[in-house]
């Protein structure tokens, strides 16, 4: 499949695409035409019709999608139809969290390997996956197929051990530190940036506009 | 300060000149141009100066940004002025992480609540809060000024709660179950999803746009 460059707000919206088509395989449903995909997600038909043109379509006109066609087609574009190798940096609540989400597991990312600096976690398992303290980690990496590091780290510890990441040859990092990580990587590191504080500050910014259109008086 | 609708893209980069200019703050920096800034940022100097522009402002031609004094505009702007009442629903590990990010309760996010089904949490405390069971909830909204309610919980679950949620009068929800919950509650509760799955699907698709330009012959 020849692919065009497809823009950052398409690729944003492909997973929501794929989860929505993987509801709809679970229950049951084999095809599915943009108008209806459009009542479901709430994104307007053509905007759906455009997205999917960019990878050369998949629809028939009156037949709509195969639904099951469909999903792994965009898998495939996901990159979901490999196993992807990934480790976890930081063996806190958070990385306990993600280790244990056994949904990733199935969407092909094979969690190998936990490190954490604090003594204590060293040979504590979660999900059969022993802790290992941070100092093996370029041996690790030099011994494991390693493609994603997951970082729930604070900032400064981020940073000093993306670097220890990338000069071992690891290309793709998932960072949770609050910091813009890929600033601090060579630009051909794949960095994606969770920043949970600035979900919440999103939050607070639509509660302060609601109470703002609910507390003073309208202007005409 | 008179406010234009702001576009969601200009919301969405709010936060992120919120963190840069705390960074600014912490480094003792008291002022600093559009291009400065830039630098920093990885934000081209106009498209700064445009953002800005839409609260007024705030730059002097020549002098540059008061780095304090934008900073808590913006602040006010996102509603970080004040302090918002923040309850948990879901103490696994992403509820307790949640619950341990110290950051969100400088932020004015303040923690009053934490709430599951499983018995064997019951009375036991995160950060000096203790753990409720699911169904002490309704009353407890009802005695307490509840703002936020952040959802670490499974998808159907979470879909049913976001129900008491709303009928009891919480309006806003942070929600990290797999389901675009904004879809399930009136259009009047606001709601930021935080998809995990997604952020690490997008990780994917970098990846593996990667691997096909470093493994494909080059076409001209």
């Amino acid at each position: 499949m020849e692919e065009k460059d497809i823009s950052r707000a398409v690729i944003k919206r492909l997973p929501r695409y794929y989860r929505y088509l993987g509801e709809l395989m679970e229950d049951g449903v084999e095809r599915i035409s943009s108008n209806e995909l459009s009542g479901r997600m709430k994104v307007t038909a053509s905007q759906i019709r455009q997205d999917l043109n960019n990878f050369g379509g998949f629809g028939q006109q009156g037949y709509g999608y195969n639904v099951k066609y469909l999903h792994s087609e965009i898998a495939k574009i996901l990159g979901l139809d490999r196993t992807h190798t990934m480790i976890i940096l930081g063996v806190g609540n958070l990385g306990q969290a993600l280790a244990n989400y056994t949904q990733f597991e199935r969407q092909g990312f094979k969690l190998i390997g936990l490190f954490d600096v604090n003594p204590v976690l060293k040979g504590v398992s979660v999900r059969g996956i022993e802790v290992r303290m941070i100092d093996e980690l370029p041996e690790f990496i030099r011994t494991h197929h390693v493609e994603i590091a997951t970082l729930t780290l604070p900032k400064a510890k981020a940073i000093e051990m993306a670097k220890v990441l990338v000069d071992n040859g690891v290309r793709a990092i998932w960072n949770f530190a609050h910091t813009d990580l890929n600033l601090s990587v060579p630009p051909d590191v794949i960095v994606e940036n969770v920043h949970l504080s600035e979900s919440l500050m999103r939050l607070s910014y639509n509660l302060s506009r609601y109470d703002k259109d609910h507390t003073e008086p309208k202007k005409k």
